[in-house]
């Protein structure tokens, strides 16, 4: 009756914990039903000259096909002559936008109470160009480059993801006192875009001060725009809020509508293997997947069933102060639904 | 017989609230009998065309001769054709390294205990080269310059501070997984300079995980250096632990053992001239310079008269909970000499 061809996505299960929370999410989806079949990719051992990476031609083609994906950490093998993966999927898929939502978890208590933040952090340029050169011996230099193009989409994205959300107020994060060309055009098209939303508060400031009313009171922000390395930068700070990137999902939006949902932790080889690693990163931002497809119930009800268990605190791993295995804490999660 | 001829030292007031908390500075340092004779100096209603800023040529070379300085806030005017006043100095005197310690102040209660944490800033290049251009219609780019010289002057600063002030560790803060070549050249240098410590630990840490782990838990480090940008967001992020801006002092270095002094807060227009103002950033800064003179003695008996003073908290201007004007928090502070 309610029998529905089954949607394709692309799981990329990674290195290090990678594998066994893959699984967890898999087992999640499958006690939740959520009518995903999911097509597995592995980093692979040699580079592609297709994508001068260790990531496979197929691989891309399979997320661009599909239109969404799940992505777990991958360590970027150590030597020359190839991209770092996370940039080769950011810059060959155009992820324009990375969103980073940051949240208390009930019942799981740190310094800071009732956090509520939305990173959107532009994701192809600014500090991340891989433009640099040395100019003379001991005097190298890097290029950040802002585009009128990038710097639009991702306002517009945080907008509309505000307006969609619920949201009331964007801030837009930059050092214009001092890159007033790249900073300033940023904020420029940031201000172009807030005259099309009305409704949303748009408030500018600037990164340093950010950093410490973020410590100070985070309930000071909302919705939070900004160019490539302060998104990155801020969007570290807000998971240390909360607990962590254990603790935090992410997924980045491409033109024509691809997400690739990804936990943005490491690949902890440390305790890979061991049936010890905390799945959450990578179940939350399997949901975020899942609300991006429209999946909103299943979203809702595996959301849920992950807070609950978290915030029981009967099962939990051993980042989170627990004894829990993966398998273990992943149950808890599936009899909670 | 104790008597010495007094020294010299340049004191720039500043805006808004600067010229009420120097006042406060002249006051607590009166009554502790210091033997520093002020030169004082204000920013110029005219741009000086020998230094292209509202700061005089004189106001410089006052702190050239004098060789240490105490800055108060200073808003920089608007409009085209000159300098950011802070830029200037620092260009201006070549103040390579910012100093920026960041403790709990005892008796003042935020999130966090015991933070013990010192940032030191490299302070002339990096981000804030100035080198900026359109490369074409809606494409911007900054350079980002560092050198091998400035890189190796701050991080032999660094070393050398963590040494003679008996602390453990020194962590290089920087993004080279992305900026390989610049942030890069930092690390080659940090690393360099630490063979020469060996009785410091050396470690190297992402600027998003510092970050972090700053926020969770800002025992895991000591003293912590690295490039502009970073150095302006990190000491901002610590400042924001103990309770702000208003609470943490800053020196800046300069070649030829040159020191200045500073508040690194705004200069508040809003309470400007209603005797509001704390004046606790620069009083803490001006110990900075004492100690800076070796003048240990005095520096230890007005960080001591601070520190109770805030601690017993009957006297706390608003910004720390309390009633007092900026004068009765003085006098409180002078009593407790
Ligand atoms: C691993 C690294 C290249 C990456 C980045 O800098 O963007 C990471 O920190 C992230 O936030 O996804
Ligand atoms: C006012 C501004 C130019 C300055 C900076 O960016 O360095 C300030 O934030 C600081 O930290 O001293």
């Amino acid at each position: 009756f309610c029998s529905q061809a089954p949607i394709r996505a692309t799981l990329f299960p990674g290195d290090g914990i990678g594998p066994e929370i893959a699984e967890s999410v898999k087992e999640v989806f499958r006690e939740a039903e959520v009518p995903i079949e999911w097509e597995e990719h592995y980093v692979s051992k040699e580079i592609d000259p297709r994508t001068q990476s260790f990531l496979t031609w197929e691989s891309l083609e399979s997320v661009r096909q599909n239109g969404v994906g799940l992505k777990g950490p991958m360590a970027t093998p150590i030597g020359k002559g190839h991209r770092s993966l996370n940039l080769t999927l950011r810059k060959e898929l155009n992820l324009y936008a990375n969103v980073r939502p940051c949240y208390s978890l009930p019942g799981y208590k740190t310094r800071y109470d009732n956090v509520d933040l939305i990173t959107i952090r532009e994701n192809t340029e600014g500090e991340y160009s891989g433009l640099e050169h040395q100019v003379v011996r001991g005097v190298v230099e890097s290029l950040k480059i802002i585009t009128r193009q990038a710097s639009l989409r991702v306002a517009e994205y945080a907008f509309h993801y505000a307006k969609t959300h619920g949201r009331e107020r964007v801030s837009a994060i930059h050092k214009a006192n001092i890159m007033q060309k790249t900073d300033g055009l940023f904020l420029k098209c940031c201000r172009e875009v807030a005259e099309k939303y009305p409704e949303i508060t748009y408030e500018e400031v600037v990164i340093d001060n950010c950093c410490m009313m973020l410590v100070k009171n985070p309930a000071l922000f909302d919705v939070l725009v900004m160019p490539n390395l302060y998104g990155d930068i801020i969007s570290d700070l807000c998971a240390g809020l909360i607990g962590g990137l254990g603790l935090t999902p992410s997924c980045n939006i491409g033109e024509g509508g691809i997400a690739l949902a990804e936990a943005v932790h490491g690949s902890a080889p440390d305790i890979a293997g061991k049936n010890l690693a905390n799945p959450t990163a990578l179940l939350l931002s399997a949901v975020t997947m899942l609300r991006h497809l429209k999946l909103n119930d299943k979203a809702d009800r595996i959301h849920d069933a992950i807070i609950n268990t978290i915030s029981e605190g009967k099962y939990r791993t051993a980042d989170l102060g627990g004894t829990s295995t993966t398998t273990e804490f992943t149950k808890a999660i599936c009899d909670h639904l």
